[in-house]
């Protein structure tokens, strides 16, 4: 199994409504990661996204790129969501899709801390697209410990 | 139908995903409103609240209650959020409780503005509580039009 197919397996079996929301991994190249959602079960009274299905998108989204870079580091952390802000830009009226990209300096910064302290925060900030703009800007402060 | 019983109406046949979380309207005053859920399909890996199902159960306080609100007035407006904070204190180890109360003169300056613009944004906070204290502190701001 990828680890791209194992974050979404994880996602599925642990987090149920990633699973009602029909969350997939749809793709990771080892510096961001993409997360995708079908509209239909997100659907808010306006027939466009509803604003909590956006977020949680973004949130796991996050959290799902800092799982996949800790376990190629072989570290087996809590990943914990302490604060995040996010900003409805336009409605998104078409199926969701999430990407996050990792910053490489302030992660090798997050690793150092997280080694010497055995804990560490991370700011990762997640973009939701609608054709090629972006519709949501969420920012989310993970924190990492052992 | 009461007030409370047809704003569970709306979000569970209207926000599809509110019905995944089992969201219910768990009491209303006319000042504040309070939604719960229960914890089983909103769990996380750690059997925690996922903080997306928070959010979701946040974002739904302030927008039920502003809702419920406008519709005391007559008002027939849309509701839509436009940015948002949150703050995880605590982990929620048990079924989730929201709480989002009016501020009753930032509400009637709320009501003068959108009477003279046919457009205005109001703040509101919402609490979720793990036993008797604050676990959660959700602030968002909303934009009401025609």
């Amino acid at each position: 199994m990828t680890p791209a197919a194992a974050l979404e397996h994880i996602l599925h079996n642990e987090i149920p409504i990633s699973k009602a929301m029909g969350v997939r991994v749809a793709g990771y190249d080892g510096a961001s990661l993409n997360l995708a959602a079908p509209l239909a079960p997100n659907t808010n009274h306006k027939s466009t996204a509803f604003g909590g299905s956006l977020y949680s998108l973004a949130v796991l989204c996050g959290w799902g790129l800092l799982h996949l870079k800790l376990a190629e580091a072989k570290l087996h952390k809590h990943i914990v969501i302490q604060e995040s802000s996010i900003r409805y830009l336009h409605p998104v009226g078409q199926d969701l899709h999430a990407e996050c990209r990792l910053d490489d300096t302030a992660f090798k910064r997050f690793l150092r801390t997280l080694g010497k302290h055995g804990r560490a925060r991370l700011s990762l900030a997640v973009t939701i697209t609608h054709g090629n703009r972006p519709a949501v800007e969420f920012s989310g402060r993970y924190v990492v410990h052992g």
